[in-house]
């Protein structure tokens, strides 16, 4: 019997690049506020206004646009154009359409696994983003089971695999966020296989767990994660 | 053995009150543009960018506030004021928050049901809105299942039904929209219970199915659903 009964990925910026879409839309944000206030204050506070509004708006790009909006106001003290306003809201509109950039190897990756594993995709934000994204990846026929939740906690994770009746040391994680992904996952017993991606968002930082924690791997690139199943699979 | 395996709600103006959030801000959003344009041209263009929207950013309060904050821009040729804005931004805030106000009779049927049946609560939205307002209502505790997703067609409740392994045939869907929950439930030879609301989005509206439809009931009220099922189970 194989160790694991079930591989979950996370998405954005395991299998896509999406944290760059942020960083992209913040350089173009702050460069249309630039006769405002320095290129970091309106960064800073573009973030602020993030985190403050997760609560009422929770995660995604229409989220992001409220915030932007919000923060554009508060920093133009009310001046912002309506052309600029605008364009605030296209640049929303552009987040979410054209081509998803797959990473490097992770395509390859999921094929390679899917015939021995069964794979779910696990990822937090918008529904209706995320199910386009997935759309758009080309990749959903790889996963058994497609999974969009509002937050990775570890309740998450336990009611998750209660509801697939797999079992906690059957599972594993994979994910470049330290807290949504990996904290969590060896929190309810199981694996998770660590891939840092060079663009993670702040809210998502979390101190790592001991590089010799039970269960916790670490890989530069999602492409080595076959070799690494094998070998905890033979030890 | 039971007609029906699962009984379906749909949650918006079936169980709680939500259309009329909606009502409300348009009025206000109507009323913040009252000296650029007559309020039944300012309520078309908004309900138009809403529907313009749709696949940009599907349903729910944030994709609500981005049509607002896209209409007053255009409506006022820019010379919406940043004060303004803010109030939009601040309308989509008190939209997700607040007292859930229950349908009458909608607490004690699901009540009265739940021991009988398994019930699902079955919504489409936004999922973060959306689970909020189950925490809110506190009527989680009556369902078995909860089903967010992005739309509401036929091949979506015939793959949930898969998931869950229920037959077609012992299955009814309850709901206020006739395009969501009615038809696609009758379409895939389910049973649908129509219960009008007053105010339903006009996005919502379709033809309803002729009256002797084999499995389409309406009621005026929820209350009425238990007789309406020992009746079906009796016959």
């Amino acid at each position: 019997m194989l160790r694991f009964a079930l591989l979950a990925f996370d998405a954005d910026d395991t299998l896509w690049q999406n944290e760059r879409l942020y960083v992209e839309a913040q350089a173009k944000f702050a460069g249309l506020l630039a006769h405002y206030h320095s290129q970091e204050w309106i960064r800073e506070r573009l973030y602020q206004a993030e985190i403050r509004n997760l609560e009422h708006f929770g995660y995604g790009v229409k989220a992001f646009a409220l915030s932007m909006i919000e923060t554009a106001v508060e920093l133009t003290e009310g001046r912002i154009s309506g052309q600029d306003l605008q364009t605030l809201v296209d640049l929303a509109k552009g987040m979410l359409q054209g081509r998803i950039e797959l990473l490097e190897g992770a395509e390859e990756t999921l094929n390679l696994l899917k015939d021995r594993y069964s794979l779910m995709l696990l990822t937090k934000g918008d529904l209706f983003e995320q199910e386009n994204k997935i759309a758009r990846s080309g990749l959903a026929g790889c996963f058994r089971y497609i999974e969009i939740v509002s937050q990775k906690t570890a309740p998450v994770y336990r009611s998750l695999l209660e509801k697939h009746a797999i079992r906690l040391e059957r599972f594993l994680m994979v994910g470049n966020s330290l807290r949504s992904d990996i904290l969590p996952a060896l929190e309810i017993g199981g694996f998770a296989v660590y891939i840092p991606h060079e663009l993670t968002w702040q809210h998502e930082h979390a101190d790592p767990p001991p590089a010799d924690h039970p269960g916790y791997y670490q890989l530069d690139h999602i492409g080595l994660l076959p070799v690494l199943l094998e070998q905890i699979e033979a030890g």
